[in-house]
């Protein structure tokens, strides 16, 4: 472990809480625009699209296409699904842009800024630049650099996108860990030979969560959270 | 100018002292070598090297290098020159690597975490992002992300470098403020559509500096340094 110069993090649900996020925003919004909804549910629903969405670009049945695209389209579908009608482009733009303004979790910037220290820190997601750009500047995320799935247009766990940020790095796979709070983004970081650290986030997807609760493999570090991970890493 | 999100810099030279940085670090590995040279001279032959090795490139004459590679390649060919033979591989990688331990000038950190408060700033170099990122370790440049030359895999001044940039920060390319003190990068950017600031650099090249010592057009913003530049944003 010694080797390691760079920790690369997932971020939505890892070191942002998405959900709190978008509820909270939602919340306000229906009370601002008197409009009624079950926000818990639509927040919940709007990431479920998130996946089959990427997974359209990730097949080839899609050319590249953006997140903020992707949650743009999902946000219109969703609207209709829920009955919420009548909103103007200035609205969908600002609701899309939720996701520019989450929330970190409680030890996440204290954790990141001692990791930031010793190791080169950065996020590897699949939000685009844009998005991560403006999240870090929002949430006080204090990256080295930024390292959206736009550079390598293509989304997580395709190794390009792993491949791509070690080399843009100048590091080997060996020099550089994964992050992440989800097994699959360790799992496939571990095969193309990085290293990888868990801390769970067992309420990322509300108090019923039952997937990712707990570290599922032997990785490299497994943490109580990102502050703890800062300590095990030596910061 | 109130449409202003971002600031984009110029590195080499604007930001940072390459040739303070690179005849320091020579003069100190000719000293512990016992090699002695005119290591100003070799500095000014290294940098020389910079936009030949880099127009192959933009000619389409050799396919995408980025500059870490250019820089080995001219470090090689200048040691020749010098007739300075003997040196290991990693005494190569350790004098490429002076690039990326290059020293702000005085005003560099402060004016730019002065403009962090209130725009994205990054840099726009033609340096790779490794490098980038190495050097704002190194230099405590507290950039909100890196935009190196391998994102787009081409060099300044080509319109591709400046209008990804925008396009990847989700900035149309008023919103956006080119930085630094050469007035060519200035020209390209306004052709683009993008805004202007020009700070001199008078001393980049020595004393006996005759180019960029001046703006040279009504750029958007003409300021002393980077601190006045911060000052003249409002920040």
């Amino acid at each position: 472990m010694d080797d390691v110069k760079a920790v690369l993090f997932d971020t939505f649900g890892s070191v942002v809480d998405w959900r709190g996020s978008v509820v909270a925003e939602m919340t306000t919004f229906g009370h601002d625009r008197g409009i009624e909804a079950d926000w818990t549910a639509f927040a919940d629903a709007w990431r479920a699209a998130y996946k089959p969405s990427m997974d359209r670009v990730r097949s080839g049945a899609r050319p590249w296409t953006v997140l903020d695209v992707l949650h743009r389209e999902s946000l219109e579908a969703l609207l209709v699904q829920f009955g919420i009608a009548g909103l103007s482009e200035g609205d969908l733009d600002h609701l899309t842009r939720i996701w520019h303004r989450l929330t970190p979790w409680p030890d996440s910037v204290a954790g990141l800024t001692r990791l930031k220290r010793r190791y080169v820190i950065s996020p590897l997601s699949n939000g685009n630049m844009a998005l991560l750009v403006n999240l870090a500047k929002h949430a006080g995320l204090p990256w080295d650099t930024v390292l959206g799935s736009d550079i390598p247009r293509a989304y997580k766990p395709d190794p390009s996108v792993y491949l791509g940020a070690c080399a843009m790095l100048g590091l080997a796979p060996g020099q550089v860990m994964m992050a992440a709070a989800h097994n699959y983004d360790l799992a496939a970081a571990r095969a193309l030979g990085m290293r990888t650290g868990f801390f769970a986030r067992p309420h990322e997807y509300g108090p019923a969560q039952t997937k990712d609760v707990k570290a599922e493999s032997d990785w490299d570090v497994v943490a109580e959270d990102i502050g703890d991970l800062a300590t095990r890493m030596g910061c």
